[in-house]
């Protein structure tokens, strides 16, 4: 089995992106990715997306993508596992170049949400759930987290307060990253007395409905050297798990086991602990989500999440930043490129191009990307070497 | 870089399975091929599926099929190549085990499309089209592969009854298989004066909506004795092809280049020409695309494809059968397990076990699967070794 480095980056800007079509945004960032990498060919293209049949009515987009980039007839497919499409295709780059299949890979990540009203894209997302047992009985997802923020209030003491502070943290990176949706500062009382979703969670709770694209190019490690000559980021780790799609089957609502399965397997894969990682972007699709991750991802103890925010741990300057990048709050979260967004995010940081929002020379970062409630989840750890 | 092996296979019968959700069926698959192979925990699990959430409103079904396959935290997700996404699991599947991560692995293909009414089963369809530069303009897959069929008809002089005389072939072949959805003889005159769909195309040259599953197990070819005391199969070959998703964009639009791609490369992978191939299942989604492919995959010459039928060369007793199964067109075309269905038969045949319509002593067979109207194709080898 081969290493396997990642040596281009690219991304839009995440948010109502009107203007352009789903091939445009993929195009950009692939094209950014290819640019980065130094490459002008594919060996294989890996698209992430989570609803472009019910968002756009297209699907077969990896032989649209391929076409549209210029690489045909080069093989391409797509991915999906809701949310966490984006590092399902990552992960399948992985594999393609780790067998010696294929040399240079573009994992890319897409979604085009804001083409369809409201109520369609409450539909379209629903697909995450379990239809048959949740959505087509009128829960969607900001009542799902809802459960899940009652429960870890009830259970362990979680505050309104607390759920409040991972937004605003989140809000204050997105403040730093050009390509993030909401450039706005806010407060606990904002987020406290914004517009009601799903009791506790109000709209600042909640990520947004965005279009976006991210790539990125992987190749051997040990070819690394001959394209790109910025800092070569490998990757450490990958890792993948399930849990029942519906929340209503777990014994735990509180305690994402996907998360957690997969995050064991990969610190195991990359010979580390959760201390020797120096950083994450994880999923923060509502408040609940972060902190529910920071203790399935063995950060915290299990019941002190909400802690975490509170304490500065995970502040910017804290011991344990996460989602520097804004996170999906502020970020943006194009569901299929969300994953893939996260991989641009700790590369950046990890070869000290982040600008305002650089990290102090981290060497070790984490993504944790999660499809639906936590049904499904991967873990990658990077490191530059 | 591992062999990797075929230990186990399973499938529904193909048809209208309105007493079964797409998670019975896909269940239903599984643990067959589970069972065949003599396996009872999986590393990973991939399903192929085309349109689950326009079909069904439901995404997310790796997690879902790990669930109730009782084989969760697995590693699952899910991949989609329109009507080639059977064809990009197996793909996965095989870089997976190659690459060393995973032993044993799950490559499933399922699609429920007999739930919804006509009108929206074409609209879902026709996903696989360039929605924005075909479908909306009111080009369906019947009327892309009239556009096909009428153009190889002036340009080779290929004939009506040439189309038709694929469908009485694969008809033939499917009285013998108990999964087809079609246990029908029919004639020539029947195809040529059934009900106009797309001129040339008449409802018997047009392979069905259908629901149904298929499912194989893969394991490293080494360990492959530890499990099921069958013939083993070997993956020689995995290859992947992409041409522009929109027929307009194509020079030549009868010739099928991803196919022939695709096919080059799996040749040169298993270092064979297409003379030492026993038996073909290939993509007859119209009677058109068999065809197409026969010339694309080297079998004939190009414009020659309509010869074919009418000499008995891909009859099942011929030099060269293709679609003993029955072929899509007899068999059913649940879009997302077609290309799982086809290396089901493969194996089948190779095994032995193919009951009335075994062939003699194949060792070598070919699947050859495609999405849309040849914008994306997969070709595998597989011989029993």
């Amino acid at each position: 089995m081969r290493d396997v480095a990642i040596i281009g980056i690219g991304m839009t800007d995440f948010g109502e992106l009107w203007r352009e079509s789903l091939r445009d945004i993929f195009v950009k960032a692939a094209l950014e990715a290819m640019d980065d990498a130094g490459v002008d060919h594919l060996d294989s293209l890996i698209v992430g997306s989570m609803g472009t049949g019910l968002f756009t009515g297209q699907e077969h987009i990896g032989s649209m993508m391929a076409d549209y980039l210029g690489q045909l007839p080069v093989s391409a497919s797509r991915v999906e596992s809701a949310c966490a499409s984006g590092g399902v295709a990552l992960r399948n780059g992985f594999f393609e170049v780790a067998s010696g299949m294929s040399d240079i890979v573009l994992c890319g990540g897409v979604e085009k949400m804001t083409d369809v009203s409201g109520a369609q894209a409450t539909y379209a997302l629903a697909a995450a759930s379990d239809r048959d047992y949740e959505a087509f009985h009128g829960v969607t997802f900001p009542g799902l987290y809802a459960m899940i923020a009652t429960a870890h209030m009830h259970r362990y003491g979680t505050t309104r307060e607390d759920l409040a502070r991972v937004a605003v943290k989140n809000h204050a990176n997105g403040m730093l990253n050009p390509h993030a949706q909401y450039h706005m500062n806010i407060t606990v009382d904002q987020v406290i007395n914004s517009v009601k979703v799903a009791d506790p969670l109000n709209i600042l709770d909640c990520s947004p409905i965005s279009d976006g694209a991210a790539a990125v190019i992987l190749c051997p490690l040990d070819m690394a050297g001959k394209f790109s000559k910025k800092p070569v980021v490998k990757i450490a780790a990958s890792a993948s798990a399930t849990d029942s799609i519906a929340l209503y089957q777990r014994k735990d609502i509180t305690w994402l086991n996907a998360t957690a399965v997969a995050a064991e397997k990969a610190y195991k894969a990359a010979g580390v602990t959760p201390g020797d990682i120096d950083f994450a972007e994880v999923h923060d699709c509502f408040t609940i989500s972060e902190i529910c991750i920071l203790e399935a991802l063995g950060v915290v103890e299990k019941g002190k999440g909400g802690e975490a925010t509170r304490n500065g741990l995970t502040a910017r300057d804290g011991k344990f930043p996460v989602n520097v990048s804004g996170g999906l709050k502020s970020k943006g979260h194009p569901v299929g490129a969300t994953g893939i967004a996260q991989v641009y995010e700790v590369v950046t940081q990890l070869r000290g191009e982040a600008g305002k929002r650089q990290l102090n020379n981290p060497r070790r970062g984490l993504t944790q990307n999660m499809g639906g409630s936590g049904g499904s989840a991967l873990v990658h750890i990077l490191e530059v070497l």
